[in-house]
């Protein structure tokens, strides 16, 4: 190491904690608890271990489990020991996951019980549980040799849970963990004394970094494999949890939950994967959580940008206030620029009103796609990174995103963004979710139909509904159909708007975009 | 740019809170305030002007100045056009500003209408207010095409108020000001509604990097030229002020000062520079102090170690606590490694007893010192800069500082730290203020003497002090002289041992360490 350089690395964090929070709560997983002096030893052991058995420098090692002390543990000894990690989403298919165990190389393979099942026959894998334990027993707590010998090089890779196509395999680089890190802590002020609870899945952009960010400050984790709201109220109660975070679809169940109540102390709650509807930031605030709406992609390490609240809107109205904040916002302090742009690349008027593209750049963007340098270039072309996310740009710098690219309806020539319809669905008190995608029409081409889900006990018609979109909305926003039904969703839950999109365009020509 | 690489700079930090944070307070100073939006455009337009006047990539600016708004300014608008920023300690003697000049080659030089005559006769000078005034206002308050290429490029040089000797000039990168930045955000918890009185000076080490991380969360800086402790005391009352730093000389100035009294709120101060005794950290605690103690150097862009608290203190008694908390402790988040070693470079044992250099290396430790190469590569022996201070290592890996290397006491063979010799001093209720140093011996080579000087109205005799301190330390410790008088001290208000010793010594053969 040189004396004024060393290598940016999230590794460095929890060799810190161990010495300087050594009795302080890392990790807690049920009955299993951990200091951070025992948990810098546990992954020395592990990381040690892993070299043991064979691990060459960059080799990848994979991690199939919901949220679990193992895996957060991962995040650390795998990098340590000089591996990669790959953390599977825990809900792909087999078929998915033999395609990341395959095209990742992955050279050790890690999974819980109930999750094996999902794993090629002829894996050689490491049951978590036992058999991890006899592992990590093996290892020893000296400190390691370090092998990283560039910022740049690779920490993670991130499978993308693509609603169509192939999983691709999003590089995070060391440097970028780091920094993606350290703007977590800073903007969502974590500090020793905060007890972060894991709602989140793991997978999901690395935990969108708070994996390697509550190690900076010391902070406490709390994993828990799976949400039951009620087990969630729980713990907001008797556990001293001062945050979480999750998407909105998550939120939305917490809310509405016959034991939602509003908290004792303040809670902080970041969101994002889809913007809340300003329904639901009020319907938090009533809860007492502190509602920070971020945006980011897994190609940037998870959130990007987030929706700082400025100072006149204490003095609007509540409506406004909570459209406001349903802006994605502004790049975080590491996060570097955000744009939107027209087909041409020139950034599109700062009106708050004509779409573009928004595209990004700077040190929180991936490195690539393992693998796939045309699909890299493609997405990185003209010098950006193309996030596939439609947005306007308002005069205030704020990115406020309207669809994604290939969501947006075209109806007669004029394009509706789906979120500024859901919102207007979703003000009315009796729906629960919604999701609006285009359908065939054969005059004006595409026009808006609502998939919808009501709250228990509550009723509207459809009529209704279109009635009170058209009292928010110009008329043509508004959906022509209404369909109330259960809502297909991701592991992490977002919404397929594709799988109600196929229903409603099969055997029809494929749509242009 | 490349799509997922940008140069870390502080720079970055302004842009941005301009765009973010733009109706915040940035600065007040007197009747003068700017806005981030304000404020950046200024910045924007001081840059401009320089690029107008000439400047070209890497030329030296300097300013000579005490704390204004005009050098926080100069801390983003310098780096912004493509300069270095050379801040001179506003008390350098004229033959020390004319060596600074000379040998940093500054190509502008700025200076406050009070301290021009300190600068040489043939200076070309902008004077500070109405023609500093008028070259802003020539500038344009547009964005600047970047000219950083690399963030190991040099954003300031540093020249060192060294007790003896030339000043050397301390080259800070634009990555290790990021750094150190970010870390005192962290460490400090500064955010957006943080208020920060400038009682450090701005010159000494670019303000410990506070003077970049205000700006990373948008808080407000309190620009004051000098330190009125009643105005302090008035601007805590009601300026809303949250954190100041100082060293310890200024904390017993305004802890001992008829306007002190416990603070309404908590403010949190940081000290470094000197460790604070364990009388002025109990002190501090009763006025609502939230006493944060750093340590670190000029070559380490200011703090690189922070004293934090163990849980453990909670059940041990004052006494204890305050000794504990008078460590140095440990590297703080993106410092890197702090170590103790003995003189063939080995670490020495962790027993908290035996002494060694305190050695660092790390991110946040300097590029070197400015056409030096000799001494860069001295202070860089063996990988690890160099700190010239003497300490232990404790058990638990928090560094305890004991000396400067050159002021160490070897009196019969054994070597005595003077800090643990004042502190003893200073627990007794009459001392405000103490240095020891060595004084020749014919028996036993060295002893220590204490100077001293007294609290209003207090009064202790010679020989009831050195019994006093009997009681706090091995004998050989003890000082074998007082004399009380007035305290020789450096303009950032370390006391000039240096003074002292040529007075003890004068007529002597020299001192061998």
């Amino acid at each position: 190491m040189k004396v004024f350089r060393q290598e940016l690395t999230p590794v460095s964090f929890l060799d810190r904690a161990g010495a300087v929070y050594p009795s302080s709560a890392a990790v807690a997983d049920g009955e299993r608890q951990f200091t951070y002096r025992e948990w810098l030893d546990r992954a020395r052991r592990f990381a040690s271990a892993l070299r043991a058995e064979g691990l060459r420098k960059h080799d990848r090692v994979a991690f199939l489990t919901s949220n679990s002390e193992s895996l957060l543990l991962a995040h650390f000894a795998v990098p340590m020991a000089g591996g990669v990690l790959v953390a599977i989403n825990s809900r792909f298919s087999a078929d998915e996951v033999e395609y990341v165990i395959n095209h990742s190389g992955a050279r050790f393979v890690f999974s819980s019980a109930e999750l094996k099942g999902q794993l090629p026959l002829n894996t050689d894998v490491v049951e978590l549980g036992e058999e991890f334990e006899k592992l990590v027993e093996s290892g020893s707590q000296g400190e390691l040799e370090g092998w990283l010998q560039a910022e740049d090089d690779t920490i993670a890779i991130d499978y993308t849970s693509g609603t169509t196509g192939r999983p691709k395999g999003v590089m995070y680089s060391h440097r970028g963990a780091y920094l993606n890190a350290l703007a977590m802590v800073i903007e969502n002020r974590l500090n020793r004394e905060s007890v972060f609870l894991w709602t989140l899945p793991m997978f999901h952009c690395n935990g969108w970094c708070f994996t390697w960010a509550l190690a900076a400050v010391g902070a406490s984790s709390v994993s828990i494999p799976r949400i039951d709201p009620e087990d969630v109220w729980r713990r907001l109660d008797n556990d001293g949890i001062t945050q979480f975070n999750a998407a909105p679809t998550v939120l939305i169940m917490l809310a509405n939950h016959p034991a939602a109540h509003r908290c004792a102390r303040k809670v902080r709650v970041c969101t994002g994967g889809a913007p809340p509807s300003p329904t639901l930031i009020g319907q938090m605030g009533e809860l007492n959580f502190e509602l920070v709406h971020l945006y980011g992609l897994t190609e940037t390490y998870g959130p990007l940008t987030l929706n700082i609240a400025q100072p006149w809107l204490e003095s609007v109205g509540l409506e406004e206030q909570a459209k406001f904040k349903s802006r994605q916002g502004v790049p975080h302090v590491t996060a570097g620029e955000v744009g939107v742009i027209d087909e041409r690349g020139n950034p599109v008027p700062s009106d708050g009103e004509t779409l573009g593209e928004i595209v990004v750049r700077g040190n929180t963007v991936m490195k690539g796609y393992y693998k796939e340098p045309e699909a890299t270039e493609e997405a990185f072309r003209g010098g950006w990174l193309h996030t596939g996310d439609v947005g306007v740009m308002h005069p205030d710098g704020y990115v406020d995103l309207r669809d994604r690219k290939k969501d947006i309806i075209i109806s007669g020539g004029e394009n509706i963004g789906t979120i500024e319809v859901e919102q207007a669905v979703m003000s009315h008190p009796a729906v629960l979710e919604c999701a609006v995608v285009a359908i065939p029409d054969d005059y004006w081409g595409e026009v808006p139909k609502a998939f919808v889900s009501l709250k228990p006990g509550q009723a509207v018609t459809e009529a209704e509904l279109i009635e009170h979109c058209r009292k928010h909305l110009v008329h043509f926003k508004a959906p022509k159909q209404v369909e109330f039904c259960e809502l297909p969703k991701t592991s992490t839950g977002k919404i397929q708007k594709f799988v109600l999109r196929e229903k409603e365009w099969s055997g029809r020509e494929h749509r242009i975009h």
